[in-house]
C-alpha cells in the first residue's frame, strides 16, 4: 500500500470504529456476578416496593385527622383498639377516634393514613392513648410502591452497575440481570524490535509495554483481553498470527512497532483477506495520529500507535467508547495556564487535577509527549477540540477521569 | 446486655475498626493480574528510562552549539559523518561541525546533545548537510533517565493500580506487583422475618437485600465476600453460624433484622466467645446508630444495621477505609439548598451532582431514609460533621462518589 493514507478527523474515527464493532451480545447473568457490569436492557420492576404501607417508626397507627391541633395542653384522645405485629398482616382496620400500636417497618392498617412516634404519644389505662403532635397525612409512613412502582423503569441500558443499584434489584427480588457479554479482545503486539517485558532491552530493542497497558485497559472496560505472542514483520508470520487473533476474538487489537516496514506490511496484510475494508489510516490527533482500522467481514482491527502513551491514549479515546466504558467520572476544571494547540486536529492532554483557591485545576503534564511516567501522574485527560487553537488559562475544560 | 450501649462518635468507630482489622498480608502478583489492585510497598525503578539518550524525532544528531545562530538564510553546515540504525548502539561519535543522520527513536551518538528535525534540514550531496533552524542543548531528545530515573520511587503503598500504572511498570521490566491480598469476608444476614431475594415476602417479611449490596461492596474494595445462608436468632443456631463464619474468613459482617430480639441475641452470642471485646454498640450518626463492633481474639465482627439503606451507607463509612477501599473521586460542589443537621452526630447524605450555570451542584436526596432507590440515584454523598448544624445553600461541600 505504500504511502496511501486516509486521514480522518477524530469524530469521523470514533464514528466508524462504533459502526464497524461487532454488535454486543447480551447476556443473563446472575446478580451476584453484576458488580461492574454494564445493563443490557430496561429493569422493569416486577412489583411495588415497599409492597404495603409501612411506618417508619414506632408507635401508633392513626387516621392523620383525629390528630389534628392536638398539642402538649390539649392532647387528642383515642381508643387503643390493637397492636400490629411485625411480619404479620394488619388484620385490625381502625375507625374514626381509634389507633393502634405499631413497630417500625410495620404494615399499616386499614383505616389509617399516618403514624405518630412513641415518643409523642402517652398511654391512659389499658385503652386510651394521648396524642401530643398533630401528623399529616401519610407522616412516617412509607407508602406502597413509594420507593419504586410497580412496572417502573428501573434501569435503562448502559448502566453501570454499583453496590447500591444491585441492592435495589434484590429489592425488587430480581436475581439476574440481562447485561453486555464482555467482548473477547486480541492484543497483538509487532515489530522487530520488540521484545518481552522479562527481557532485558539491548540498544534500540523495546520492552513490549502494550501488552501490559492494552490488556488492563480492556480489562478496566470490562472485557476479556488475550494476549497473543511479539511477532515480526514479515508477512506470512503477521498473517498467520492475524488470522488466529481474528479466529479466536471479536476484535483485534495491533500496535506497531516503530520499524520502518511494520506499518506497510501490517496494512498488507490487512486488506489480503476477503471482504476487507481501510476504514481509516491516519486520525489527524495528537498523540496517536498512526492509528489504523480495517473492517474484516464482520470483523475489526485497529491499530495503534508503537509508542506504548500513544498506543493507551488512542485505546481510550477511539476504543473505550465502543466497548462500553463508562468513565469513573467527568468533572470541570479550570485550566492552570494557557495551551496552545493546532487547529485542525484533536488534541487530548493529560492533566492533574488539584484543589486550590476554592477551585478545581486542571495541570497539563506536557513534559516530552511519550513519557509513560506522566500519564501515570495524570489524573484525566482533557480534549481540546478540532476547531479550537488552544484553550486559555481559567477557561473551564471538561476533565475525563482515567 | 439487655439495653447496654456503648455509644460512640464516628470517628472513634471508624478509629476502632481499623485498630482492631486484622492486619493485612501482602502477596506479589503478576503484573497482569495487577489492574485495581493496591500497592502494598514502595516500587523502586531498577534502572533509568529511557536508557538511553534517544530522539523523538526522524532528523540529525547534532551539538547544539553548530546550530546556534543559524536561519533559513543563514544555515549551518555540518559534515555528515554516518546514520544511527534503529535498534543499533551508536557506534560513530561526531565531533564539531559534524551531525549524523537519526531516525526516531534512534540512540544519541556521543558528542551530540540535541536533534534537528528533517524538515529543517536540506542535504547537500553527499557529506554536507544545511540546517536550517538553530537547536537548544537536550531539544528533540529524551534523555536517559528523564521518564524515570534509576533508583526512583516509582509508587507508594495506597497506590491503586490502572492501565497506565501498569505500563509504567513493564516499561521498567517490572512484572510483578507487592500487592495487598484481598480480605475474606464472611456476610452472614440474621432474623426470623429475613427471607432469601428469591422468595416472595408473605406481609412482614423482608427480603435478604443486605447480602446481595454488602457482597457486592465488598468486591468494590478488592476483597472477597462470601455469604452464609440467613440465620434466626436463636442463640445456638446464631452461635453456629458465627463460629463458622469466623473460622473461614478474616471479618465477620453480620446485618441484623429488625426483630425485637435479634440484636440482644447477636451482642450475646459474641461475646460469648473467649476474648471478645465490645469496641462501640451504636455510632452517633445518621443513618445507621445501631452499629456495633466485636473483636474476637485477633478477629473483627462488625454488626451492621439490618436496614438495607443504613447498612450499606454504614460498610462504606466504616469498613471500606479499613478494607483499603480507594475512592473513585472526591469532588467538591456547592450546595443546592439549606440542609439542616442536628449537631452531635455525624450525618451522611446521599447528593445527586448535576452541573448548572457554570458550577456543581450536590442536591441532597432526601426523601424518606431507607428509600434503596434513593441510593440508587446517587452519585455520592457528603458528611456533615459532629459539631455542624448543617450546611447552608451555596456552602462548598466534598462529595465522595461511590
Amino acid at each position: 500500500m505504500g504511502e496511501f493514507l486516509k486521514v480522518v478527523k477524530y469524530n469521523e474515527a470514533l464514528q466508524k470504529i462504533k459502526e464497524h464493532f461487532p454488535a454486543g451480545q447480551i447476556e443473563d447473568i446472575p446478580l451476584l456476578e453484576a458488580f461492574n457490569r454494564v445493563c443490557a436492557g430496561v429493569v422493569i420492576s416486577p412489583e411495588p416496593l415497599p409492597a404495603f404501607d409501612r411506618t417508619t417508626v414506632d408507635g401508633y397507627a392513626v387516621n392523620a385527622e383525629d390528630t389534628f391541633g392536638s398539642s402538649e395542653s390539649l392532647p387528642a384522645f383515642l381508643d387503643l383498639v390493637g397492636e400490629i405485629q411485625m411480619g404479620v398482616k394488619a388484620d385490625v382496620a381502625i375507625q374514626p377516634g381509634q389507633c393502634c400500636w405499631i413497630p417500625t417497618g410495620g404494615m399499616l392498617p386499614e383505616g389509617s393514613n399516618a403514624a405518630v412516634m412513641v415518643e409523642y404519644t402517652e398511654k391512659l389505662g389499658e385503652d386510651t392513648v394521648l396524642i401530643y403532635r398533630p401528623a399529616g397525612p401519610w407522616e412516617n409512613v412509607m407508602q406502597k410502591g413509594e420507593d419504586i412502582a410497580d412496572g417502573q423503569e428501573v434501569f435503562l441500558p448502559g448502566k453501570k452497575m454499583r453496590p447500591q443499584d444491585i441492592g435495589l434489584l434484590a429489592s425488587l427480588g430480581l436475581t439476574s440481570l440481562k447485561a453486555f457479554k464482555p467482548y473477547n479482545i486480541g492484543i497483538l503486539s509487532t515489530g522487530d524490535e520488540i521484545i518481552s517485558v522479562e527481557d532485558k532491552p539491548q540498544i534500540g530493542q523495546v520492552r513490549d509495554v502494550n501488552s501490559y497497558a492494552l490488556a488492563t485497559a480492556v480489562q478496566a472496560c470490562g472485557s476479556n483481553p488475550r494476549i497473543y505472542p511479539i511477532v515480526n514483520d514479515q508477512f506470512e508470520d503477521l498473517k498467520k498470527a492475524v488470522t488466529r487473533g481474528l479466529e479466536d476474538n471479536d476484535v483485534l487489537l495491533m500496535s506497531g512497532g516503530s520499524s520502518v516496514g511494520i506499518k506497510d506490511v501490517t496494512i498488507d496484510v490487512l486488506l489480503s483477506y476477503p471482504d476487507s475494508e481501510l476504514l481509516f489510516h491516519g486520525i489527524a490527533v495528537k498523540p496517536g495520529k498512526p492509528t489504523l482500522a480495517v473492517r474484516i467481514g464482520k470483523q475489526l482491527v485497529v491499530g495503534l500507535p508503537g509508542h506504548p502513551v500513544s498506543a493507551l491514549m488512542m485505546f481510550y479515546i477511539v476504543c473505550a467508547p465502543a466497548l462500553r466504558f463508562v468513565p469513573a467520572m467527568e468533572i470541570e476544571a479550570f485550566m492552570s495556564m494557557n495551551l496552545p494547540s493546532q487547529a485542525g486536529r484533536d488534541d487530548f492532554v493529560p492533566v492533574r487535577l488539584v484543589y486550590e483557591n476554592d477551585r478545581r485545576i486542571a495541570i497539563p503534564l506536557l513534559g516530552k509527549s511519550g513519557l509513560m511516567s506522566i500519564l501515570s501522574q495524570a489524573d484525566a485527560y482533557i480534549h481540546i477540540e478540532y476547531e479550537k487553537q488552544g484553550i486559555k488559562q481559567d477557561d473551564m475544560v471538561t476533565a475525563y477521569i482515567f
